[in-house]
């Protein structure tokens, strides 16, 4: 407790934090000053060289690229002839940049399951090997226009889906999706997960690629569209989206000339898997968020993604580079006979979803997933308003019914995050932390703080340097 | 305006309404006593009569039958084969009984255009005097299981959907839906809608119950439940319900020993058709609805339908009375081109949707099917929850996700909406008044109270019979 005041009685002296002026004017009355040299905290003051006509004329350029794509599934092709930069030794992986040795689990699994299925390994121990002496080549799927759910791995003969933006002409890739279980993205290289790859391989991707050309390409940000109306997030929930794709290509799949046997194999499996379109959102989100990447002076996230180790961001406005944190667990409801011990973290390029306006951030418009993570409609809706806190638009594409059809919050501010301390909504899958077992459950998680400050930080320097080299 | 009274000096009288005992009393206090005859109103007091034990027990028994109802799509067969009592030279309509002389433009088009498919006539005209000399047997598709949208036109070799509700063991069944544009069931009959129907005859139908049969049936119980989580209503909104049935079919039809020509265009007529589920819906509600028929002293309808002239109704324990009254014409919007005056009033048998849980009842689930007929998500929203008041129970199968996951108010009592007032809520097709035309627009219609109240007044007259039987 500080000592008691009487302010009748004791004689008054004055402390002076800030302008001089107030100091010099108290003196001159014979008032006792004690100085303070206090500045605003540098978050605020940074804050406020962010909030400039530069920036804010940087992020409309930004934000007009994602809203304005229009993103058309063209192709499935062999990653080796579409996946710019890709080698017969690369394995591309989901998140931010990292070496064998400090990657997860299910990471590691989805590798060297991988490398098994291309021939250039046969065992764990001999992916291993294969790995340590260098013979591998690691990249983010994300530095070769490619995104993958959970692990991610993406090798020169597994077969791509092609998305190409028609308004900035840039197109995105991502493997297809294998349905649920033990399979290659959650860290099971089993021989049935292989065999489902070279069944992709040799029948699904090329048939798939014929009834998409035959198709003339399917309209995916219509189809989105619809689907937000019909209740998917597109990222945990793909229902109606993947039922969408599949009522598009059953036509042209149906007349190819194939087996009857593969043919209905082909449409059975595909409506087995209700996240069979998760992997097309996530090149379509990919295709739209590439083009708005790059814009000078832009504080807009243009990727999410995690490693299982250490979740990454990226901004517009700062290049190449990666700000990193360590990746927290998702919080949700397990499958029987799992439980929070098993859970790997966060793992994935999914969160791109997250970054176009999906997932998390339209899931008020998915009630269904929120059973699923363990939450209740009405805070799903909160999840969403709340998105409109730290987005700079609104979804010209995606629109929710039940908030009156109002775009989905759309384009992560860097600012606005730091400013508000809100951090993005993901919902998400969750796998087991070993590799070779799949998936435990689904839950709800977020980015660490810390890649939006070490982003915000470098953003300042920016603007720092730039109000420097005008006083020069 | 009534002459001033002043209560200080005037003499008071009284007016005594009802009850001896209170005129006694004041005429003992010398006041002057004007006796008025006065009962409560019949409604009040028939009311009265039907809630009671025996009424609310028969209704709990049809209401679980309804409830109760698990529907399959088993198969696609000629109406010949598997409808009730079909012959060749019946045509099944829509509604209620009605005559030739009193038809509506839609459906005598509808009825027309049946008769040149199945060459029983060539033109209008030969159609007409086929009809006028009595060669033609018209009946409700409701007397025989069946249900039909619009004009609801059935003929011995169109191939219906049959379904059968596990529970009961009983089958329902209904026509192919054709798309919309030019079709039958709005009244058109030109040469391209009746080539359809041959096309359905002898490729479609076929193909399809193959199919259906292959894939061991389709679950419609629950395809319909996942379609209501997906913003269907089931009766002008089924694209999530199409879209979940193609799903379910196309790998069987993909399968086919088919030309794959022939294939494809059977899928890509299925996909071009929001409406595709419409019937096979319809036939659903129908099988899951007439087993709770016939329930001796239940005051549960158990159909809705419209024949373009009257509207009737069923009550489960009123045997097979119909209970009509003047159809209405629906408010909503028109096609470009068409107005109020192009419209047809209320016709077709789809109103069997609200009769079991579904269409406008379900409608606060559909947001997006409210701009269609004109009207506002919330607004959606006040009408699922009015039915709540006039409906004795909640589906079990059909949730709302708007609505915290709550069942669909389900099973229209004849008591609640007289009682209340509130008249079942249908959203509904608006047919062209001439035949020939099809679809001018969609909207919001309600049936004429008088159906309810005749259907009420027979249900009173059977409670007096009982307790006067219980007299004697």
């Amino acid at each position: 407790m500080p000592p008691e005041t009487n302010f009748l009685r004791d004689p008054l002296g004055a402390v002076v934090v800030g302008p001089e002026l107030f100091a010099a004017a108290l003196v001159a009355q014979g008032v006792p000053v004690r100085r303070v040299d206090w500045r605003p905290p540098p978050a605020a003051e940074a804050l406020a060289s962010l909030w400039c006509d530069t920036v804010d004329a940087a992020n409309r350029v930004a934000l007009d690229r994602l809203l304005a794509a229009h993103q058309i599934l063209v192709d499935v092709r062999p990653a080796i002839d579409v996946v710019p930069g890709m080698t017969r030794e690369t394995v591309l992986h989901a998140g931010p940049p990292i070496a064998w040795e400090r990657m997860s689990g299910p990471l590691r699994g989805g590798i060297v399951g991988a490398l098994i299925y291309e021939g250039l390994a046969t065992t764990w121990e001999d992916a291993e090997r294969l790995v340590t002496r260098g013979a591998v080549r690691f990249d983010p799927c994300h530095h070769h226009a490619t995104v993958g759910p959970m692990a991610g791995a993406t090798t020169a003969s597994m077969p791509v889906l092609v998305v190409e933006n028609r308004t900035a002409g840039n197109r995105a890739y991502s493997t297809l999706n294998e349905g649920l279980g033990k399979v290659l993205r959650y860290g099971a290289y089993a021989p049935d997960v292989i065999d489902r790859l070279r069944w992709f391989r040799d029948v699904v991707g090329p048939a798939l690629g014929e009834a998409i050309r035959r198709a003339g390409g399917i309209d995916l940000r219509a189809l989105i569209g619809q689907a937000v109306q019909m209740g998917d997030e597109c990222h945990n929930r793909n229902r109606a989206a993947s039922a969408l794709l599949i009522k598009a290509l059953a036509p042209e799949i149906a007349g190819l000339d194939l087996p009857g046997a593969e043919r209905r194999r082909i449409l059975a499996f595909a409506a087995s898997n209700e996240h069979l379109f998760l992997n097309v959102g996530m090149a379509a989100c990919k295709a739209a968020l590439d083009p708005a990447h790059g814009v000078t002076d832009s504080t807009l996230v243009t990727a999410m993604a995690r490693n299982g180790t250490e979740f990454g961001i990226r901004v517009s406005g700062l290049g190449d580079r990666w700000f990193t944190g360590p990746a927290e667990t998702p919080q949700g409801l397990y499958f029987p006979g799992f439980g929070p011990g098993d859970a790997n973290p966060d793992i994935g390029d999914s969160a791109i979803t997250e970054t176009a306006g999906l997932g998390g951030f339209a899931i008020g418009g998915a009630p269904a997933v929120v059973q699923f993570v363990g939450g209740t409609p009405a805070a799903a809706l909160e999840y969403t308003r709340l998105m409109y806190e730290i987005t700079l638009g609104e979804s010209t594409a995606y629109r929710l019914p039940a908030l009156d059809f109002r775009g989905t919050p759309t384009g992560i501010d860097v600012r606005l995050v730091v400013q508000t301390g809100i951090l993005p909504q993901i919902d998400t899958g969750m796998a087991h932390r070993e590799p070779g077992i799949g998936q435990v459950g689904a839950g709800l998680v977020k980015p660490p703080r810390v890649c939006f400050d070490r982003a915000f930080e470098a953003l300042t320097q920016i603007r720092a340097g730039a109000a420097s080299t005008r006083r020069h």
